[in-house]
């Protein structure tokens, strides 16, 4: 039988004489456009042939050529005979590219590529003719399919040994589950029938006291369900720090096996809710601090918590996910996001991802604020990042009436500048009960509006206003009245509020500034800023830059980017181009080490005011708050 | 501090300005030549400074130099200070090649390449200043002591997880073992100190019936220990069928857990007696039959015994070698090689690795000779192989006073061509009990010699001697009167012994000429005849001829390869780059079914003869023929 080779590729087929050359490709595992389903009429399959005789109708079909064309070989695949061998180049336009599925992954667009995939097949049963075994037929089978080939996928043991039962059994009729893992293609299931069908991954955000998982079905993209649960280590300590001195008294395992529950726990429930069976969960992607994602694959977070605070490992992480106690398929993988550092974790690297920043030329400024806050600069070519503690105040800790986002908490408010009487909205609009941090920093910015504040943060107890009072201790100033409050008392902001409330602030706004200056950047140059977390979605923007929480840049440059951990891992979960890119962030990312930059403090003093010392930083508000002294005839 | 950019290979070295770039060189895990240590006298650190300002003495230095080689940046590394960031091109004759170390694998010379390497590290600790993860500062250790590059070696969960302990407990002092499998580089262990002396492989001939280990040094290459046993799964079943028979009635779990059993029994004596820690051993290589490797690792060999005899798994494998139950260092690894179908498995490709035929141009026959029998016929090129049952007359079974090669075995005899008396040699020089394969052969060829057997082995009645006698069923011809024999009586060989021979020949002499004919090769094209095997070590060459168990060659082309199976473990254990090679063999041998081959039979008919019926194809034998006939003045 003759044989064609095909070019660039080298793949080969045997045919029949007589055969077309759109078979023998199609034997060859190579996919040509056939858009007339081969009946010579659309002119699409065109190949050159560059050896061996071939018999093709120039009178009928070489319309679809130029005489130069036909010299070089060119005719329609669909419609040319082999009957010898032969070699034939494939253009690419005669290529059927693959189909780039485009999905919306939390409001960013990208492409639907996870490392996971399903191939149905039906194989011909072995015979004296065809005695390949049966690893080799069914990878062939695979790479006809439009698979990695046969010789790039790895087979681990345990799929080699059920191969031959599940061939015979199904009648040769299966579906291989393959997986793209850092040394390559992996076959890691090997199933009964089509169940193609049943494709799952699992994103996870692994906080240190939330755990959020998103079960993706991987065939669309579409989310099959979400879940999430407490961090069942809070039993083991409620701050990251104590999980630490608990592992280090011999507790790591524990530790690992109570993040591995409570993960399980919400897998279980995503998967219940959604029909999912937890076995076609083909891979999991896990963002988290660098402590958490230690722990959970048991590594020693020792280390990190004392001088000079290096964590084991910073590269990604895979291995499969059953080492790590997660209840999906036995062969599935495990991906951990990579870290910076101690401070700069997965969790941050998936806030960068989820932004986009790393693939823009334009500089953007990234802020993940909690009790701890991390700040990154940069674009695609350069990044500088820092982490620090910024206290509870922002979060309604330390805050005489704060409180966390919960229902009757304050979360936006305004003053009526001429009554000074305050206009709020309470979450789920029950009566209120405190200030969260976003009703707060709203506040602060009005107070300061009012001229009820100065810059430094000090209640102007010479305005003669019933909310404006002596304090028990402090001068405060009353938000809400006893009546209208769901707590039965007054509630007030004092001055050692606002103060807390500054120095929280300062440092955020003075890490933003010592890396534009490492950076040797302006905040005209700043192009974005994004906030990651809960936090960020629900603050005003205009009364970040008042209070100067963050560097003045025209508020439509400002973005929330919500849980930017959970969409990090989704997106790469979704698409496995995503992941290499992942340790390219990390490897650019420059840590500084603020506790160590002299400039800091200087830059921390400057921002212990509303919103600095140097108003040429904020130049609207400075502007604002001209307007606003000039109308209450403030001095 | 400037920074040296090493080219090609963009390696980078920060170093205190007034550094050399050798130091710098250094610095960057660059090996330059310092023939002379450095004083600027031998001329062999000569790099090509790209850019930067350099510090060279023209004057002192350079003769070394042409003008033009001056002008393009030609110094001396030893000599040329750095003062500012530059780009060094670092010619390839500068760099230190690796030394190929050549050994001696049982006559074969081969490079000393092991896929496993250790690294003796003294780490610098972590400080505030280089806060780098415990893994990135041992892989960095490992690649600036000429290792692969850290980003190249994947690093196992389980050892991840040992070493900030173990760094820390060894203040900073370790031992890295690397070892490379088909993904990449593996970092395996992790010791406290230098253990760099105990680093040690092993290579496993799993046979049927017997289990050959060697252990090696993977530092010098030397062996370190040798142990056989017998294959315990003979408790389970004698023969191979049997054994597949007991694995499809549920036995595999028992069969894989007698040949590891099997398997340990042999490392742990050899280890042993060579005073080696069995954890040291970091690679195990098994050479085995398709159904005996199928068994060691679990996978069903029952689709091999039945139409259309297919086995499961063809390539190599690689697994951790505790996933086959074996004793060795918890993450070592174990290589299987790999198998053309189920009859030729990895011991006929380790022949053929042994034998070095598929790395000649010169087309050679291989002979693997057993109750089975497998031929392979080829060159670097191409590879025809095919295997068959010989029945058990040429290893003694199935004639009268045939044995195997125990003591008192006559395996080697003569007769006096006028007297017709024999003279023997038998094993361990006792009293005479039977023949063995080599004597039988040798009688064989001796009784066609002296015109006593006929070219279809029937004894010739007619000749008058009192050796030659009627024999109870059929005439015989006494090898040993029953006073000079262990026995007590006397040893016979009968006309049907004959013929069992001519038929068990026939088998093997038609193999290979159904294989010359499928290649269109002639004897005279055949520069070798390698025989595998203990068989071929001991039997006559010019007898093997003389009766037609192979094709007619100048003796001078034929040669023992010795125990192939366990020649081509030790090769592929000491020389990874022959394991590479393993799969191109398999890809290259095309299997010929000899029963599906028209052309068999009738060559196996023409065989039946003594050596042939055609003696145009054994010349030499047919000139020796003619002279003996006249001499005995026979018809």
């Amino acid at each position: 039988m003759p044989t064609v080779t095909f070019l660039p590729s080298f793949r080969k087929a045997e045919v029949k004489s007589g055969s077309t050359i759109l078979h023998a490709a199609q034997q060859a595992g190579i996919h040509m456009n056939v858009v007339c389903g081969g009946q010579g009429k659309c002119g699409k399959c065109t190949v050159y042939v560059k050896s061996g005789r071939y018999d093709f109708d120039r009178e009928k079909y070489g319309k679809f050529y130029s005489a130069e064309e036909l010299d070089a070989g060119a005719c329609l695949a669909c419609q040319t005979v082999v009957t010898e061998d032969m070699r034939v180049l494939i253009p690419e336009e005669s290529i059927v590219q693959e189909q780039k599925i485009l999905i919306d992954v939390m409001g960013i667009t990208t492409e639907l590529n996870p490392a996971v995939w399903k191939y149905a097949l039906t194989l011909s049963p072995p015979s004296l003719d065809d005695p390949s075994p049966d690893l080799t037929r069914l990878l062939w089978g695979i790479e006809k399919s439009g698979g990695p080939k046969e010789g790039d996928i790895y087979a681990p043991l345990e799929v080699i040994r059920r191969i031959p039962r599940v061939l015979r059994e199904s009648g040769w009729k299966v579906t291989a589950t393959v997986v793209l893992v850092p040394g390559g293609y992996r076959l890691i299931d090997i199933e009964k029938g089509d169940t193609t069908a049943s494709c799952y991954g699992a994103a996870v955000d692994l906080g240190t006291t939330t755990i959020v998982v998103f079960i993706r079905n991987l065939i669309d993209g579409s989310i099959a369900g979400v879940a999430s649960n407490y961090n069942r280590q809070i039993s083991c300590g409620e701050d990251i720090l104590s999980r630490v001195t608990f592992a280090r008294k011999g507790g790591l395992k524990k530790l690992q096996s109570l993040a591995a529950e409570s993960i399980n726990a919400a897998l279980t429930e995503a998967a219940n809710n959604a029909g999912v069976d937890r076995d076609d969960i083909y891979e999991v992607v896990v963002a988290g601090n660098t402590i958490m994602t230690h722990i959970l694959m048991e590594i020693d977070p020792a280390y990190m918590i004392e001088e000079p605070y290096v964590p084991v490992v910073r590269r990604y992480l895979t291995a499969a996910a059953t080492r790590a106690g997660l209840d999906v398929g036995e062969n599935s993988g495990l991906f951990i996001f990579p870290a910076v550092s101690d401070f700069i974790g997965g969790d941050i690297i998936a806030d960068i991802l989820a932004s986009g920043m790393a693939e823009s030329e334009e500089i953007s400024l990234l802020i993940d604020i909690g009790t701890n806050f991390e700040v990154v600069l940069g674009n695609r070519d350069w990044m500088f990042a820092c982490a620090g503690a910024a206290g509870p105040a922002l979060e309604g800790g330390e805050v005489l009436f704060g409180m966390r986002a919960n229902a009757g908490a304050i979360e936006q408010i305004s003053l009526d500048l001429e009554t000074l009487t305050p206009a709020y909205r309470t979450i789920q609009h029950v009566k209120p009960k405190g200030l969260c941090g976003s009703g707060l920093i709203d506040l602060l910015a009005e107070l300061l509006r009012a001229c009820i504040i100065d810059r430094t943060g000090r209640i102007n107890m010479a305005i003669d206003h019933e909310r404006i009072r002596a304090g028990r201790q402090v001068p405060e100033f009353v938000v809400a009245w006893k009546e209208e409050t769901g707590i039965g008392k007054d509630i007030v902001i004092t001055e050692n509020d606002v103060k807390a409330l500054i120095m929280s602030k300062a440092s955020i706004l003075a890490a933003c500034l010592t890396l534009m200056n490492q950076a040797g950047i302006t905040r005209d140059e700043i192009s974005h800023i994004y906030f990651s977390g809960a936090f960020g979605n629900f603050i005003s923007k205009e009364n970040a830059i008042v209070i100067g929480l963050i560097p003045e840049v025209p508020v439509e440059r400002i973005a929330p980017i919500g849980n930017g951990a959970i969409e990090g891992a989704n997106l790469a979960l979704l698409n496995r181009r995503k992941k290499k890119f992942l340790d390219e962030i990390a490897r650019k990312i420059a840590y500084i080490e603020l506790n160590a930059e002299p400039s800091f403090m200087d830059e921390y003093t400057g921002s212990c005011f509303l919103p600095h010392t140097d108003l040429s930083l904020f130049p609207v508000v400075e502007e604002m708050l001209e307007k606003c002294r000039l109308r209450r005839g403030a001095p």
